[in-house]
């Protein structure tokens, strides 16, 4: 891969020494956690090949559309609509970062102790190591936490930002109003950008094109109840990654490939491990690519991972499908606008049904046992932990909970201390 | 003290072994960092009256306005408009915690890697050492962090809460009126806990009674551009959060001898330390009572504090008066909104006003450095130091950062850093 791309790396401005050191590691982390697996599913071929190209073919992709008139649109975080991205006819990038691997080059601006997500969004521009970044004509920000919000200005001096103000209350007249209107004036800065006026049948084609993505996101999360699970929450959780930065028809062609053998499996009762492996519910915040850790630990010690209350899980998909029906730009904006308020993040007070979510998953997946995850010093899920414990204990679910970052310093005490739970479920 | 109230705090339901913990070290403290400074202003006895009694005398006048059929309101910002607490005939009391003495209470409940604040103001509650607290009918939080957003929906299963969302831009049209509806669904909550309806003359009365503490605050703080000051950093520190929760009418009679005898002072050339001790501003998180850490230490190693860019300095009072002109409650809670959001909090993106703030009042009050002070993991300020430490650098002003919490493990290392700063200022 490296000597096909080097001079469209070069051309983008990236830092190749540091680059060349990123390639070379990634495909042996990716090897170790996702190629060591048994019985994965067949379908999961689309994913590895997509991550065997992730700074190559998918780049090349978004360069050529660049070179058609279109623009690129980086984002971080759920809260920022693809509808309204597709329908301003640009291509819509997750950029979020999820490897310590830029750590250096964030902390020479950002604070140490802040989250490793934060850390590496910034770090991967600042060090000039992420091709889609470099590809990217404007990032669009939210404010669904103060680090992220704050990071936004600070990367507004590397590159365009432009923010969007997300609520903190989801349920107040005042709140939607304001989210519609913020969103109004962000179909207004994406035309700017990429001169085309977003029109009804824009919309209602973009949001009837992520419907359909969320519809088959929403069916592989559903194959993981049965038991056996058919496919690992590693595959899974790699699945809904990449959902955030492929093109949106060609992914959800071939999830549904995917979802078809797994439902296959279910038919003949075939799963990727026991039937009898703890089943585990992850709970918390993100994990954005190659961001596979506590997945890798918890699958290596025997137990299951069969669904994730996160953005890279049910978060991603519970508004369900968005109403197309409006016949003007307004009305579908406001669709839309209602839909993102009703997903459950930290960010909202209070967040009742986050907590009332994670009860609810926990009977429908039959889980064993939950792992609360928070990324260092993410005081939103970090608080919202008690309230979660307390209503899981009310069903007699045990929770594990667990504050990491993007390093390896503290995965031996991690394995420990998960390896002490799955002991203590199966008693 | 302790022998008067006894009965007082029991019927509070004060824990009353850690109570008389606290109050057997607050005295010494207070000693030591107070009562030891040379060159005080005279009228500095009414704060240090205040403080002796803290949980005794304010207690009582609390109580006996209960009795008298007034509710107590408690608070922990800013951005809680005292003029529609007070225009409901209820006492406003600030409720910061500023101590460490009951982390090992909140951390029971709440993450240990948060900051101070949020903590001991959980903390005090959970324990059940603050007598404030405990008189208090109602807590109003906002929503200007997201750790204080989070906590406070934990404390709202301890006492009742309720949050005022404040929006995350200050400049759009959507913001303001956001903030101006949820001040007035405050005003209905205030209304309906008081039994009292606000009229326009209740709130002329209060913009104009809060307007007259703003000024001589506004004052108190202009007297420290003299040259030598005439008023210690920590006195003026003191004053500033006494009117977090003294009688306000009361407080600004006191605060106005104060200022009074500052400003013969001035005249007089008459200082607190030698004109030429280096002038230090102190820019970042609040401190709370009796969080007097930095500044002492800062005073203890032959520097002068001379303004601090805080909730306890000039953003307390930078909103200048606030217009009372209009004839209609909607429009006096207009004024007031407007107002509040032109206070230049951490928690606005972006809030490029509170970085020129500071290069602003650097001039003004001719500081040889600064100190940005960040609460442990308050990732608002810590982030936006960034900023501040850039263009304070373009007008040759150093910047020294710090990030701290309450305890006095780091003290040794904070006095070094902060001497070693000192000793360059000279140079």
């Amino acid at each position: 891969m490296t000597t096909d791309y080097r001079k469209m790396w070069e051309d983008l401005d990236i830092s190749m020494k540091k680059h060349d050191q990123l390639l070379a590691v990634l495909p042996l982390v990716y090897q170790d956690v996702y190629l060591t697996q048994k019985n994965r599913p067949q379908a999961m071929e689309y994913y590895d090949f997509v991550i065997s190209g992730v700074h190559g073919i998918r780049i090349k992709e978004l360069l050529e559309a660049k070179e058609g008139g279109k623009k690129v649109v980086a984002y971080f975080c759920l809260y920022v609509p693809e509808e309204l991205v597709i329908a301003s006819n640009a291509v819509l990038v997750g950029l979020c970062g999820g490897s310590n691997f830029v750590d250096q080059e964030a902390e020479e601006v950002l604070p140490r102790n802040i989250c490793p997500l934060i850390k590496a969004s910034y770090g991967f521009k600042a060090a000039r190591i992420c091709p889609y970044f470099q590809a990217a004509d404007i990032c669009v920000g939210e404010t669904t936490c103060d680090g992220k919000k704050k990071m936004y200005e600070l990367l507004n001096e590397l590159c365009p930002v432009y923010t969007v103000e997300v609520p903190q209350k989801s349920d107040t007249e005042q709140a939607k109003e304001l989210f519609y209107k913020e969103l109004k004036i962000l179909k207004s800065k994406l035309e700017e950008l990429t001169g085309h006026k977003i029109t009804v049948e824009d919309l209602k084609k973009s949001i009837k094109m992520v419907n359909a993505k969320r519809a088959i996101l929403d069916m592989l999360i559903k194959t993981r109840k049965a038991s056996p699970s058919p496919i690992s929450g590693k595959d899974s959780l790699l699945v809904s990654q990449i959902a955030f930065y492929d093109d949106p028809q060609r992914f959800t062609q071939k999830t549904t490939e995917l979802v078809k053998e797994l439902e296959e499996r279910i038919k003949k009762g075939e799963g990727v491990v026991d039937a009898n492996a703890p089943r585990i519910m992850v709970s918390g915040c993100p994990m954005a690519v190659p961001n596979w850790k506590l997945h890798h630990i918890v699958e290596s010690s025997g137990a299951i991972i069969v669904v994730e209350e996160s953005c890279v899980g049910t978060r991603y998909t519970s508004m369900g499908q968005i109403d197309s029906s409006a016949n003007t730009v307004d009305g579908l904006l406001k669709s839309i606008a209602e839909a993102y308020l009703s997903i459950h993040c930290s960010c909202f007070t209070p967040n009742t049904e986050r907590v009332e979510d994670n009860v609810r998953l926990a009977k429908e997946f039959k889980v064993d046992g939950v792992i609360h995850y928070t990324l260092q010093t993410c005081h939103g899920y970090n608080i919202e932990a008690a309230k979660i414990e307390k209503v899981l204990k009310e069903i007699n679910v045990p929770m594990l909970k667990i504050e990491t970052d993007y390093s390896n310093e503290d995965a031996g005490q991690l394995t420990t201390r998960v390896q002490a739970f799955l002991e203590m479920l199966k008693k």
